[in-house]
């Protein structure tokens, strides 16, 4: 195997965006891209190449990659690793690529009651979080996005783990359904997406609610500029009702992942009476990603 | 006003479809024509062109026309009547178009405790059914859809109305959602869209329910092609617990629509212990409009 004990290349390559960061031995970001060459924009066999870009930006070293670059849409597929699952276990399952230069992370699958759900990219933000927090026992961790993660964790494991469609439920309403039109404005937590909060954390049918916010606007009853806040707060506030119930949260809650968007899931979080703290995913990806390069020395 | 007791075109005329009826002074259905010209079809302006091409198949004749061409994406905007609203009240606010030979039919709106709600087109089926059964007194319809409508009539009025927009959130999903390529699959209602009704129906959050369908083939625990009857009986089954809980259905559901559709519904609100009838939506439509033109001699 290389040497994964000096500088190394972190890759978190999602579906529509890939970020790289070159971290030295103890874990310091020396230099960082990012750019829109997620793995759909990669044509099929052209892996190889989107790989050079990265070394060209950053130099030619040890390089980790983790997401959807080891899906069946990406580069190689990697197994996903069954949870209860932690550092140790993904380690042991890198799959090697050109040669031994390069390693995938695999992602993690968990099963209840016969119901099935995966990941890849988010372990690796939970690892660093774990590995900054004295193994991250007994978190209750919601990682929101485009398929939020509810995941709780034990003995320095994802325990077991939740998706919920949040975020790409809101884009296609926003790029696709009949209230586009309405859902361009920004999200801000005020008035609007607090009420939208309270209709999703009650439970309220969402195919039901969003319809009438289109009805609502044609009537006057409620400003168009209202339909987006109001919107993204029904959906996070049913996805808030989903995770607490399932993840019997008792404590905190670690909103971990981008900040606009733990901003947002912290606000409706702490609005329906939860405790919740923000922790930024860019950070805990590097951590998570120091913590695997460790077990491999 | 023109002389609305002769042979009359009735049109239905949709977002994406529109169909004409020829009629003769009884009713009876004399020659009829459908394409996809629905209203996001035709270019600004460009109405009055596409009327001439219905009066070319089926001569010209006085024309009533319901549906989104009434609405503001449509040839003239007839403002909603706000229910409760029956043949006489619509017949009333009746727009008319090049001078006194067309007439458009308006929508309803129905508002209860400051939530709105608006329909197009539906309202004629929901007259024409009540035509036919002398009145519509006390009826519980549900008209599935794009945008499935409930609706309770009493003394011969649409009293009140919800829509739920499951046949955009499934057809969005179909197009558009990472689970787009698993739910290509005829939707029967079988095994799997039963399991999935009773998921809906039980109250299950379903953009939390919708990703472990994929999980669960990417796990080989579940089957691919259950996918999409799966999905649509979680959809419909959300669907028939928001409607029956708003309706109060205490007798039979009139499911009235298109037959494919009113089959699903049917055999969904049926699973569910509710006892369901289903009405052909274009007799009743033609039915709807002979008792609004009726209403005009």
């Amino acid at each position: 195997m290389s040497d994964w004990s000096g500088p190394l290349i972190a890759v978190d390559w999602g579906t529509s965006n890939r970020r790289a960061y070159l971290v030295d031995a103890c874990g310091r970001v020396i230099d960082q891209m990012e750019d829109g060459e997620g793995v759909t924009s990669v044509s099929g066999g052209e892996f190889p190449a989107a790989v050079r870009q990265i070394e060209e930006r950053l130099g030619a070293h040890p390089m980790l990659l983790a997401g959807m670059i080891g899906s069946n849409r990406g580069w190689i597929e990697a197994p996903y690793v069954p949870c209860p699952a932690g550092v140790a276990e993904v380690a042991k399952r890198l799959v090697p690529a050109e040669g031994d230069a390069k390693a995938i992370v695999p992602g993690l699958s968990s099963i209840e009651e016969g119901r099935g759900d995966v990941m890849r990219g988010e372990e690796v933000q939970i690892f660093g979080l774990g590995a900054e927090q004295g193994g991250g026992e007994g978190l209750t961790i919601c990682h929101p996005g485009t398929h939020t993660k509810w995941a709780t964790t034990s003995a320095a494991q994802v325990e077991r783990f939740r998706t919920i469609m949040t975020g790409e439920m809101f884009a296609l309403l926003r790029k696709h359904s009949i209230l586009a039109p309405m859902l361009g404005a920004d999200v801000e937590p005020g008035e609007a997406f607090f009420a939208g909060v309270d209709a999703g954390f009650s439970g309220v049918g969402l195919t039901a609610e969003l319809f009438s916010l289109r009805a609502g606007v044609l009537l006057s009853l409620r400003p168009q500029e209202e339909v987006a806040p109001y919107a993204s707060g029904l959906l996070i506030g049913a996805d808030a009702r989903e995770g607490l119930r399932w993840s019997r949260a008792e404590r905190e809650v670690v909103v971990l992942g981008a900040p606009t968007l733990t901003r947002l899931y912290a606000a409706a979080l702490r609005h329906v009476g939860q405790q919740a703290r923000e922790v930024d995913g860019a950070e805990a990806f590097i951590a998570g990603m120091q913590a695997i390069r460790s077990s491999l020395k």
